[in-house]
């Protein structure tokens, strides 16, 4: 089960890696061309066309343009089931908003703005409540963490879930707060983000992918010292520091990929760390909502980290950290590239 | 330290246990007779006028009556610096809004909706992120823990944070939805609950009562199967139930009271449960803040629930836990009382 598919990874990884350019969105640029087939899945993303702009709403196109679908909304003059410049009011609109959207692309204004030119947002810039995130959801990543802590910890049964704070979202391409005064042990986690597209509880697992709107990628930073030795095994604070979860460049609507064959690779600084399939995943998405939402509200707009695979720093031996200066970058091939400069802040 | 202020205590559980008659806010009258001293603290609550009517915020007054702040400022005309049917504007607005509310208070019109008239909603009917809780924070507590996990886990040096998923934020008289295929170990953690005034991060010990805008009752309800034993130790499915955070009945603005002077009674079906002065809190809400701010930043109307005193259900011998029809109500004196019902769904 752990090496499914890995050997036809090596191939796009060198690939990637070589493409890896100092520009900002080289990589998502070909993710688009790959998975933006006509009539199937939708690339949604929130921007701003210039700093301090309000947050806008779009749709990102193969050939490396964006139709701005606030724009359109007021061009066309239609009135729509939801708001154009709110991600989660469109997500919460379900099939209605995103017929209204493959309307607007389809009848767009020409002269459209490059992917190079906006100002990139966390696709939900405003998330209503903490993001949900699934731990020790790869058994390789349990296994060389339990090597660390040294305990004979058993796999739990059910997923383990904790939440990462609001503030921690960030843009696909912001850096990353380093405040030594905080945490000298900021962590990688690349994980499949879930995004949900409908109110539920008690989700039954065969019915749990009706619930889903899409996907995205996510890197569950994490403050390894803050995680694990101050605040009594809870994992909430050393997962909650501002910035600490980039997450983008987009969300694509399901339908355009299997979400368990899908490669996620974490590198930093061009070198690869983290290199797994999401067909890894102990609990698969299904799982993952059926229990999340056991007498517990879910709502469209609300994301859920899947957990992180094998390749952390801080299982690795010696250890190593994220230091001001590195670059983070989290692939999911057939949705987008993050990529995040460590920055020191006091 | 574990015994402070109890002695003095016994005399007013007594009396507060006599006056607990099964009427819905009998108690909450007489907690607002003790506090509302002119030009001193406010109540401020979330009501609806009747069911299906839209929220509204309002201050509750000594004789028993509220004025109707979103009906007040309609009928005053006056722009205001916070939307006067929402409580986290009004929280955002910070004295500024504090003095509009007084001054409408003053000039409001005769006639006023009784406090028994009125449908309670949680002070925050919707928290924009999860709701923050201690763990761990009554030596007592963390004790009686101990004794059941038989383990010996050093107390923490810092506190101990999770968070509870905003659907489980809940009505001070609302019932707590019990459903057995979810959870039969329903257990009560009576707190008191700290609302958070103005933004910060980093926020230091000695400045973070200026953060602080009031406090209120908040019953940390608990899935003990599910806390303990299902999901890897992290506590927040188990926490999250819907309905499973009571919260009111109002915010008591803060210079009311002492809040570390404060006596904090659980009781089920009348029974006293827990009963303790908020004194025993090892961390106390200054040092709460600023931990929890450690780079990561509040925002106002943020809540945090502090942690619980001795006396759950789960460390009893043997131990007890709510059913359906059971009562469970949570004082603090000089705030008030939640009083919820355990009920069945499924």
């Amino acid at each position: 089960m752990m090496d499914t598919g890995r050997r036809s990874f090596m191939v796009s990884v060198a690939a990637a890696a070589a493409a890896a350019a100092p520009l900002m969105v080289g990589p998502t640029h070909e993710a688009v061309a790959q998975t933006n087939d006509p009539g199937g899945a939708l690339k949604l993303l929130s921007f701003r066309l210039r700093d301090g702009a309000p947050p806008r709403v779009g749709v990102a196109l193969a050939d490396g343009t964006l139709v701005d679908l606030t724009a359109e909304a007021a061009r066309s003059g239609k009135t729509l089931s939801f708001k154009p410049d709110d991600m989660v009011s469109l997500i919460a609109a379900g099939d209605t908003g995103l017929a209204e959207v493959r309307e607007l692309v389809a009848q767009a204004a020409p002269g459209r703005v490059k992917l190079t030119e906006i100002i990139y947002l966390p696709p939900i810039p405003n998330p209503q409540r903490n993001i949900y995130a699934v731990g020790w959801n790869y058994l390789e990543h349990f296994a060389e963490g339990q090597a660390v802590r040294m305990t004979d910890t058993k796999y739990p049964e059910h997923p383990v879930f904790f939440t990462k704070g609001t503030h921690s979202i960030n843009g696909p391409f912001d850096p990353i707060p380093f405040d030594p005064k905080v945490s000298t042990q900021i962590d990688w986690e690349g994980e499949l983000a879930i995004v949900i597209g409908k109110r539920g509880r008690n989700i039954p697992e065969a019915e749990a992918m009706d619930y889903v709107f899409g996907y995205s990628v996510i890197n569950d930073t994490t403050a390894r010292d803050v995680q694990n030795a101050r605040h009594g095994g809870q994992w909430f604070k050393g997962k909650s520091l501002d910035g600490h979860g980039p997450m983008g460049p987009w969300i694509v609507t399901k339908g355009a990929f299997d979400q368990d064959k899908l490669h996620l690779v974490t590198r930093v600084n061009g070198v690869v760390k983290q290199d797994a399939s999401t067909g890894q995943m102990y609990f698969k998405v299904p799982r993952i909502i059926a229990e999340l939402s056991l007498g517990q509200t879910l709502e469209p707009g609300d994301i859920i980290a899947s957990g992180t695979p094998p390749g952390v720093g801080f299982a690795r031996k010696p250890q190593e950290f994220l230091k001001p200066g590195d670059v983070m970058e989290t692939e999911i091939v057939g949705i987008g590239t993050l990529r995040n400069e460590i920055k020191a802040v006091g």
